[in-house]
């Protein structure tokens, strides 16, 4: 008996799913089944390929209660801009919960990746910035413009500002989320009259040097750090995590490795296990107490995400796409 | 520009390769590759369903000189025959090494893992066992079919001795073989007078209890232990692995935790490093130096092996399957 499965180009998944509150509820139920029990997520594969600059990491999650587990194979090659390629690229496979059979492959190119990446930075903001006038966005790739057009989805900002180390970069940055928000979008030419006017900050860079020193944090602030995914990258200065009111992981054991627990850990400022974002969802970690305090929340990605955003394609592919048996 | 994938599924695959003396080469080759520098091969991922009876496998190498990577994910869910369903399945993603853009998509539930395995089995006895009248196989699955298939490309011995725990599925198995080889196949009640008759063994069963004890080892044997691949899976007893005049890995660090060399190192039976296939391959590791010497080669499947055989098939494929732009 033929395995029948469902194969999707970027073009097709683009046609179903988009970054929209829907999504964000999607990604949310995947934080909140993290919190619970019975999930299984390993640790993330990564291998790195020095000889051509390149690097591939797979993720994946079970989630009990969801049909299919994704696994997902993100490379990412830092030379080919120079071939007149994207760094970033992959895709999705999509396997029964209950028989591992391949159900579907989603030729995504990383756009599925980029959506579910987005949404989780709206769930953080929904849940640790209680009210925003003014956005600030540090970066000016693909991530800061959805991520933009995330928080503003759940937090409809006013004011949107833009920091970017090329400056040509942030200004088509900041034109693009003028459009995709109709916010009011300004430029800034430095990170700390940017923070200091927002009350949510979201940082989108590959930095390995803190960009948010302590010093610039105020009463109200919320950070939601997502650039750091990999060892050895950094965006928010161990000191600053120490001082926020609160400091919340996607994956605490991801976090130490990958994101700004790392530093902050050599550092020997953060000894205490932090809550998850999950945790905060389903109302069992330490929330939010008063709209002065300052909450940072960091970003690394998770296989969660991925079987979240894999099983919410599944629901909607119906004939999307081409069928192949095997 | 649109990235342009090929698809293959099951049948193509069955068309372009098989278990042919050019595969056993092409999986030397990978074998020969890791023992020099320059190949990257990351601990598997593994997840296990528990409530589905589920695991799920994810290997990857980079092969310096091998045009593109192979990603491989190897589902197993044990409840799967109670559906009418085979428990292993499956696929290979073919990634460009140089780029990281995916190249291929083979659909081959389980296919080309099972001949890379068997493969590697043939490289084994080609290195490892001089002089084979008799081979016997532990074993009456699909592997036991295919190294048997696989020794007698290299080692066409006259005289095929098999042995299963299900006297049914054994001598089916043996029926198979004798159809494959053209060998005389008789069926074994018992695992000591088939490994006292054979020069070279293959052990092919999930046992986590030995199945062969130091008591059987007798000059001029060679075993090839392929079964255990899993923590908690066993088929050679430590004492036996002790009293071999040479005991190899496909790769150390895998054999210590998923093959022979767990139990061996647990029992404090093996404390030094053993020499791995693909230093015997190219000449720099201890090589069997006489006919009368015992030898045992623990193979519990590399990323190596499917990166190499991902590479042969991309070599092979040409026109067939179907591409898609994505």
């Amino acid at each position: 008996m033929p395995n029948e499965i469902r194969i999707l180009s970027e073009a097709d998944l683009r046609g179903i799913v988009s970054l929209d509150l829907e999504t964000v509820e999607v990604i949310e139920a995947g934080f909140r089944a993290l919190a619970g029990g019975g999930v299984v997520m390993p640790p993330v594969l990564s291998m790195a390929i020095a000889e051509h600059h390149g690097e591939v990491d797979v993720k994946t999650a079970y989630v009990p209660g969801f049909d299919g587990f994704a696994l997902k194979i993100s490379p990412g090659f830092f030379d080919n801009p120079k071939l007149g390629l994207p760094s970033l690229n992959g895709l999705m496979i999509l396997l029964s919960a209950r028989t591992g059979l391949v159900q579907a492959v989603f030729l995504d190119n990383g756009y599925l990746t980029d959506i579910r990446t987005a949404a989780a930075g709206a769930v953080a903001a929904r849940h640790l910035a209680p009210e925003v006038e003014t956005a600030g966005i540090l970066g000016s790739g693909v991530q800061a413009r959805l991520q933009a057009q995330a928080a503003h989805l759940v937090r409809p900002f006013k004011r949107c500002l833009v920091w970017g180390r090329d400056p040509e970069k942030a200004r088509a940055c900041a034109a693009d989320i003028a459009a995709a928000t109709g916010a009011e979008v300004e430029l800034r030419r430095d990170i700390a009259p940017l923070v200091a006017e927002s009350q949510l900050v979201v940082t989108t860079t590959p930095a390995t040097e803190p960009l948010i020193g302590a010093e610039m944090l105020h009463p109200g602030l919320h950070i939601t750090a997502m650039g750091s995914d990999q060892e050895g990258k950094c965006e928010i200065a161990p000191a600053a995590l120490a001082r926020a009111d609160l400091y919340v992981c996607d994956r605490v054991s991801q976090c130490a490795r990958l994101g700004e627990l790392r530093a902050a850990r050599e550092a020997g400022l953060i000894e205490a296990t932090p809550p998850e974002l999950g945790q905060i969802i389903a109302g069992d970690g330490p929330a939010r107490i008063s709209p002065d305090q300052i909450t940072i929340c960091d970003l690394t990605g998770t296989g969660v995400q991925d079987t979240a955003i894999a099983n919410h394609v599944a629901r909607r592919m119906a004939t999307t796409g081409t069928v192949f048996s095997s």
